[in-house]
């Protein structure tokens, strides 16, 4: 199951060659001054960069408490200064850059010193809109993407995420209920809005490795066809529902969701979106028109972003190829054409900042047992990748939206939402 | 307070000349195909067309429960087929159409027929991008827009709102529930959701009769700016404030919202983005961010259309002068570039359908005041407003949506949406 230790993990190059021998010469004031522009351009978070020679720059703001970031030598403080979005992940992973301090609290600090008058730069507008080896997400090249990051093998999630392997936002009803809890809850949140009623039909667009598709078949009562390019995560579901014996509810299809065919009560998607690329958002509309009943249902559970702007380089080229993580007003666009209209939209993304909290607790607590399967860098990019998502989703940088939607054509609705709030 | 009786009330040119004269002649092979088409371009709704001289003709689906239109003379078929979209409303008000039938379920049916793949035209497209008298808004002609329905005369929407004079959507917390109950119901919703606390600062973009304001004020512990540009219903607000002992609270500004100055903790604007116009969105979304202090929130109540398309010709002219419904999308534009975040989005489609039933109930029982303050053609055609807003949410063909956003700096929400639902 496991793939052979090599940096193909994290799509590095095999040209990235890290170096750890430490350059004993003194950084110059210019290299001094452009680290106090980089702290500039950041906001002035309180932090302290410390240089290969223990030269300290602080920023601004940095006090006694400040994080503080070692650079092991010159050459990646100006890997740093010439691509920070790229390189601070990659060597960060390697090793050649050093936290003293904690990484969620640092990445907060960076999140939150952003200047709202931050906007996307031109050359974000064009990036976003550039042509790339990711974006087009052609049905070759998304299953390389989802292989790249969903067949890492079942037996590293399996470390880290809750027992039925569920790897999306949970809803903890009370903070402190428990990540097994709290990914119930979600499916059962999801399916409370969809009003799933026994002997409906319902398809999944993503599925992960099922749990969602079985949730529904067993306390639902409806019939689930659920879709995913993923061979590893559709093996493990497949083998799953024979083992609980609903093979005859639940149909795993291995396929990506643009090949969805015939016509069901009910729609979901939960963690797909974000995979689905900004050009083929018009596409993934039209496919739920093609397969959405005329009195059907539907929900879209994603992470968005404020603004549109590129996913960060090192996200989509070493954790996520091919993602895109849309606004809610790209979400609303997916639905307006096709005669869906917006119920009801939920922002959870401090469940999300609380997910993704249990996952690296839980991430560290294996360490040494993802460190054996892959090697330190791997352990160190998503350790890097996990708090990342923390620091985003409770500074605001990050929502989770769940949206819910109808056909024009159905006029039954909950007369309120106080339904989803009794015992 | 009221204004001389003449048909200014409706905007109606004085070249409009109704003429109950009825012709004798037969109407002609042609214009009982051009009916057909008609009826067709409709969806074929359950319904009859009697003409001048009793020939009958039947929609495809009519049968023994259609409802019926009488036509009273050729030059009103005529009127109809060649721009249906306004003449409807003027023939209607001014008698020279009946309808044999309940208004509401006659309307409920043509809306429910419209095919889903009845898009907007390319002229459609046009029409909602062409210069018009009215789609500028410049802050004379909101005045302008806003005098010709607000400033009809308090004692004229006495007769019909709830004690509070409350012109906007109610929330229902039973089906059951009164209008008085379900006005101050969302009141409370719109306070909750936004968390006012005590000592804080709202400013309200749109007021109406102050209604909301003062409940804050007094329920909440907040100090309320309200700007509307109603003289009527601003002199009827302090006027209120004063009687009550709130004018030290709540401030009403008889002025238009981009001239809000200052920096509040929460704006609220409830049943305003109807009347801003398509064209001054961005400008809307800027006042926000001028007015919104870094950590603050708001909440935008308005009702929204499925698509983008004009607003439909009668209504626009002789009701809403200057008003655009937006859709879910272009509310979310107004947010996207301006560092807020969208924490809650709620549909209250049916609840703007049920207070259409009450205003509609309540009107008819005071139809022959109105026809005392007016005249018949105004109460007919305040009928088929109402009607029409109660046919459009109970179809679908309207939303009317709450959101709830937040600064990108504030990073207090609450942890579910049950507080909302809790007694």
């Amino acid at each position: 199951m496991l793939k052979n230790k090599n940096q193909g993990f994290l799509n590095i190059p095999s040209t990235y060659k890290p170096e750890m021998a430490s350059s004993s010469a003194k950084p110059s004031g210019l290299e001094r001054r452009l680290i106090q522009k980089l702290l500039q351009f950041m906001g002035n978070p309180p932090l302290c960069f410390e240089l290969w020679d223990g030269t300290k720059v602080y920023s601004a703001h940095a006090d006694d408490s400040a994080s503080t970031l070692r650079l092991s030598s010159r050459k990646v403080l100006w890997r740093l200064l010439l691509n920070p979005g790229l390189n601070f992940g990659d060597d960060f992973s390697a090793g050649l850059i050093e936290l003293d301090g904690d990484l969620t609290d640092f990445l907060q600090n960076v999140y939150r010193s952003q200047s709202p008058a931050h906007r996307s730069s031109l050359l974000e507008r064009y990036a976003i809109n550039r042509p790339s080896r990711f974006k087009h997400n052609s049905l070759n090249k998304a299953k390389q993407n989802i292989y790249h990051h969903y067949d890492l093998g079942n037996e590293f999630y399996r470390l880290w995420l809750d027992e039925e392997m569920v790897y999306t936002c949970a809803y903890f009803p009370e903070p402190t209920a428990s990540l097994e809890t709290a990914q119930k809850a979600k499916m059962d949140l999801v399916c409370q809005k969809l009003r799933l009623k026994p002997g409906e039909t319902v398809v999944e667009a993503g599925c992960g490795w099922g749990s969602l598709a079985l949730h529904m078949a067993r306390h639902y009562g409806v019939k689930v066809r659920a879709f995913n390019v993923s061979h590893e995560q559709i093996k493990f579901a497949k083998e799953r529902a024979a083992r609980e014996g609903l093979s005859g509810s639940v149909e795993y299809v291995e396929d990506d969701y643009r090949n969805i065919t015939g016509e069901y009560d009910v729609f979901a998607s939960v963690g797909m979106m974000e995979h689905v690329g900004r050009s083929n958002f018009k596409a993934f509309g039209e496919l739920i028109d093609n397969v959405l009943k005329e009195n059907g249902r539907g929900l879209i559970h994603s992470i968005s972003q404020n603004e549109p702007r590129p996913v960060n380089a090192w996200l989509e080229q070493r954790i996520f190829p091919g993602g895109y993580t849309p606004t809610l007003r790209e979400m609303c666009e997916v639905l307006e054409p096709i005669d869906c209209v917006v119920v009801d939209v939920e922002n959870l993304r401090m469940h999300y900042a609380k997910t993704c909290e249990h996952w690296l607790q839980r991430f560290d607590e294996h360490a040494e047992e993802v460190k054996a399967m892959y090697d330190e860098a791997f352990v160190r990019a998503w350790r890097l990748y996990l708090s990342g998502c923390i620091a985003n989703f409770s500074t605001n940088s990050l929502q989770l939206y769940q949206i819910l939607f109808t056909r024009v054509g159905q006029p039954d609705v909950p007369w309120t939402r106080s339904y989803l709030y009794q015992d």
